[in-house]
């Protein structure tokens, strides 16, 4: 067979297999090489293509689609350095277990390391960042290679989505001329042909004999706490609320948890900790007997510091399938095992109901009052940066996603978001906990659909207004809320923020630029409300708007600073008279 | 001693020794756990700092400014994503051999994969791509490791510039406190002391009784072409152009090969071989009896086919250092051997002048002036692509830089830079000629104190706006020329352009945006010229402003297409009339 029906129907195949194992949507970012993949993903009727130019962006904005879907997002780019612009992605993907499909298009062997145009070493591009990658074999055509072509994408679909998800990596050498046939006989293989290779992958569940034994256990400790850390399994809310009530332990929720908010019973979310964590008084007062965590470790540093203060309790990490995530250095149990059935495994060997009501849990919830008062209260009509998240928080629509950036906005996400009934889905880049990609990554997810509302900093917006383009480019619904306190703002919050001579430079930070430039340039609707109700004004129309919405809210690093001390130390002032006396 | 002492004199003496070792500039994006190396690079009176926020941009700002100055320049990071933002600009390091330092903070051991927050694995981060790596040791500071601090900082200055240059990584894992303390009595070590370590790097020469051998091989072939690539070195110009002159020999000059414009002879400079050699009856006529080329493969895609046209001829590529860049396949000799020695000493052995004005010379300068003459007259007042950088490398000011872009730019810099006395350095990403990081890189070179030029295309314009931030932030004098076809030019020479169901979606990749607001927003001045002679007016008052302009010149991607196959068949119509009868 020739060359370019080698090269159509191996492709062909190799994107129908994609198609049949799940996959959606691609990623594509303009080149040469990489037209084979290219074409023949856009020729195909079930995969919807995304053309992102710069491709650090173009692989953001897969990793937020993906993160929205579950389902894996395929890239695709020519040779050289776009693939290394995939880097940063790749490396959060890995980090927060996220399905993507890096599909690297390569100059052959026989041009490689040769010094020929745009050809770098691709090979294992991603090191240890990826969970697989395949060097693909030259196009051919031979039923085996077709064969191979549909094994080897069923497989890359299916490998980034089973166990920890992640990302992988397949390299495809191509020769020219690049350009595939479409016109070919049964381009897409046998008309209806089921998936050449299916994967059914089962859960983790411990022994009965276990989960009676270790129900036992945790029924004979007096001081229980549930710990959600970030996670995405949403059914874990209904089942975690469920342990706990039974069980009369508090959970402290995690914003990124999706336990805060929900149709499930709240009754014992804690989402106050931060604020009345941070007293050494309190944290002792409330040392635990046990503490069970599913999911990351939380944002706060408040509960990193309340774990640290417990060295001698019992702690017991549940993962789904592996890994090791205790950065205290504290002993713990690691229970390997599917995060909702373990729930509901417990639940079934709870001897007794506890307590609805016990004393431990009492304290908990009276703390949380406390805090969850002050803040409703500390509203002054001035448009600080709580204000601006608090206004956010309480207007996002229902059944709505919130994107949150890293630095000051997932830390004022963790103190406003409060339980409600609404069903907000809570994404965030909390892998590497990069400030870079945000834009694309919020437009990402909105581009499966859901309403997505991205709050980040300027330096984040900034750094990925490139991601814009795409917002622009396919009309996207999206509403980004930027808190612009003209520069690194959590610095302010460091110890670096004492030194005079450096900090402005190294740290401070403040860009000096008018966004709304820019977001004219993609031709945004762009808001900059002054007060809390201009604000809301401008959040409710701009989720009414078609397309991109930017609200910039624009702040004080100093005054920030000030804000949150005072809150903190008013919040801390009322437990210590109110609860700790 | 206590841990902020440690980490002050390890880190202190790392950056002087840095210092004594050559390193003038640093690159530094801001972080908190890269606090001690920001500060002390901040603090120490005899390194530049540069901010840059993006840290894909300060990579290849690092990287502008390394190719501009030739010395090496030090990237400093925080851990995470923030590193692999380095990789595209490390990777172009690595294929374009410019000594480039990261220097990437990291979490220490303990806080490393167990889910500490922006914590990633750091270790050999950039796999293949840098000349080495390195962990540091954690801050100490007894004298063996201020010793140690000190050698591994001078060997990774003089790594990255010794041999083939690159890019070298040490990774510094930090424990907090992060400040340093710069009170400490002697700090940067003993006054006026010498550099810890020195390196004397020899040249490669091959021995008296080679040279002589092979001049008298070269001397017994009547048709010889001398072939210089992209390269740096600017001693090349002088002694290529005596041994042509001498041997009787054409030079094939690549635009970025510093050969084309100087005070050197330019009788036997060929620049218009790119439109010749298309035409396979001249590639056949010019069949040479060997080729000696200096530097990379050309860009020209022509003279590429010109040596795979002639497999059985004889060619010698001349590498200083190590390295195998022949990517035609045919069969070479290759010559390890410092490039201006090699001429200077062929010269010497040089048995006879062959010919100054022999008729196989003559041949190649009368095409060169059909080409030149051809050149020349084509301006139709209208400001096609070609006409703008007709204009732009005529008016460059002397002894400036042009930092050319990838696609388009380079090849329409090929066809218009015409010899002359001006000295020009030529730089571009040739490297893996990526679209990405053109703006940094030139920013980065504008940092050096060279005007500089850039010229590059809406997309690769797009691609690094974020550059745009440090030019306004340093008021850099840059001019930047963005040739706006409103997508991707190069695409329409392919045969994908004949795709007419995906070309526009896949290839074209029309931007629509107007980058006037964004250089608006970045505070450049602004022009917009639609003839050749507002183009010359704006380049020139440009020339004269501080800070950055830009100047954008708006064409048509199928015009220029036509205009470009009018110009390549009208040169072949007349050499084959006029020459070739």
């Amino acid at each position: 067979m020739n060359h370019i029906e080698n090269l159509t129907r191996y492709i062909a195949n190799f994107v129908d297999e994609l198609s049949k194992s799940g996959l959606t949507d691609v990623v594509i970012s303009p080149g040469s090489r990489s037209t084979p993949l290219a074409m023949t993903f856009a020729e195909h009727p079930e995969i919807k293509e995304w053309i992102v130019l710069d491709e650090r962006s173009a692989a953001y904005f897969g990793l937020g689609l993906a993160k929205q879907t579950k389902r894996p997002v395929a890239l695709v780019c020519s040779s050289g350095t776009a693939a290394a612009n995939y880097f940063p992605a790749i490396v959060e993907a890995h980090q927060s277990r996220v399905p993507l499909l890096a599909l690297t298009a390569d100059r052959p062997h026989e041009l490689r390391d040769v010094g020929a145009p745009q050809a770098i070493d691709q090979i294992k591009l991603f090191g240890d960042y990826v969970k697989s990658f395949h060097e693909m074999a030259l196009p051919e055509s031979i039923p085996s290679m077709l064969q191979y072509a549909r094994t080897r994408a069923a497989r890359a679909a299916n490998e980034a989505l089973t166990g920890n998800a992640g990302p992988v990596h397949l390299n495809f050498p191509f020769r020219e001329p690049l350009i595939p046939d479409f016109s070919l006989e049964n381009l897409w293989g046998e008309p209806l042909q089921e998936p050449y290779t299916i994967w059914h992958e089962g859960q983790k569940r411990l022994s009965d004999s276990f989960m009676k034994q270790f129900a036992a256990k945790l029924s004979s400790f007096k001081k229980g706490v549930i710990v959600c850390g970030p996670q995405v399994k949403e059914e874990l809310a209904e089942a975690v609320s469920l342990l706990a009530e039974s069980f009369g332990l508090p959970i402290i929720a995690d914003p990124l948890s999706q336990v805060r908010t929900g149709e499930h019973a709240t009754n014992n979310i804690i989402e106050g900790y931060d604020a009345f964590l941070r007293n050494e008084k309190v944290r002792n007062a409330l040392k635990p007997d046990y503490i069970l965590r599913f999911g990351a470790m939380p944002v706060s540093k408040a509960y990193l510091f309340y774990v640290k203060d417990h060295i001698d309790v019992n702690q017991y990490v549940v993962e789904h399938h592996e890994g090791y995530r205790e950065p205290v250095g504290n002993p713990t149990e690691f229970i390997l095992a599917d995060s909702v059935s373990f729930c509901s495994d417990l639940l079934e060997e709870a001897p007794t109901i506890i307590a609805e009501d016990n004393e431990w849990l009492a304290q908990w919830k009276q703390m949380n009052e406390v805090v969850k008062k002050h803040i409703a209260k500390v509203a002054d009509g001035s448009l600080t940066e709580g204000e601006a998240v608090k206004t956010l928080v309480e207007i996002i629509p229902d059944n709505s996603s919130l994107y949150v950036g890293n630095s000051m906005a997932i830390r004022d996400v963790d103190t406003f978001l409060m339980t409600s009934k609404k069903k907000l889905t809570l994404l965030a880049n909390r892998g590497a906990n990069g400030i870079d990609g945000m834009v694309s990554s919020g437009v990402g997810a909105a581009a499966s659909g859901q309403p997505v509302t991205l709050l980040l900093g300027d330096l984040s917006f900034y750094h990925d207004m490139n991601g814009l383009l795409t917002a622009k480019h396919y009309n996207l619904n999206i509403t980004i809320l930027v808190v612009n306190n003209n520069g690194g703002g959590i610095f302010s919050f460091l110890p670096q923020a004492s030194n005079e001579k450096h900090f402005e430079a190294l740290f401070g930070t403040p860009l000096h630029i008018e966004f709304q430039k820019a977001i004219d340039m993609y031709g945004g609707s762009y808001y900059n409300p002054t007060t809390a109700m201009e604000l809301k004004e401008a959040l409710q129309s701009s989720y009414k708007e078609k397309g991109l919405s930017v609200v910039e809210v624009k702040t004080d690093r100093t005054d920030n600073f000030h804000w949150h001390k005072k809150l903190w130390s008013g919040i801390e002032h009322e437990i210590l008279k109110t609860v700790m006396e």
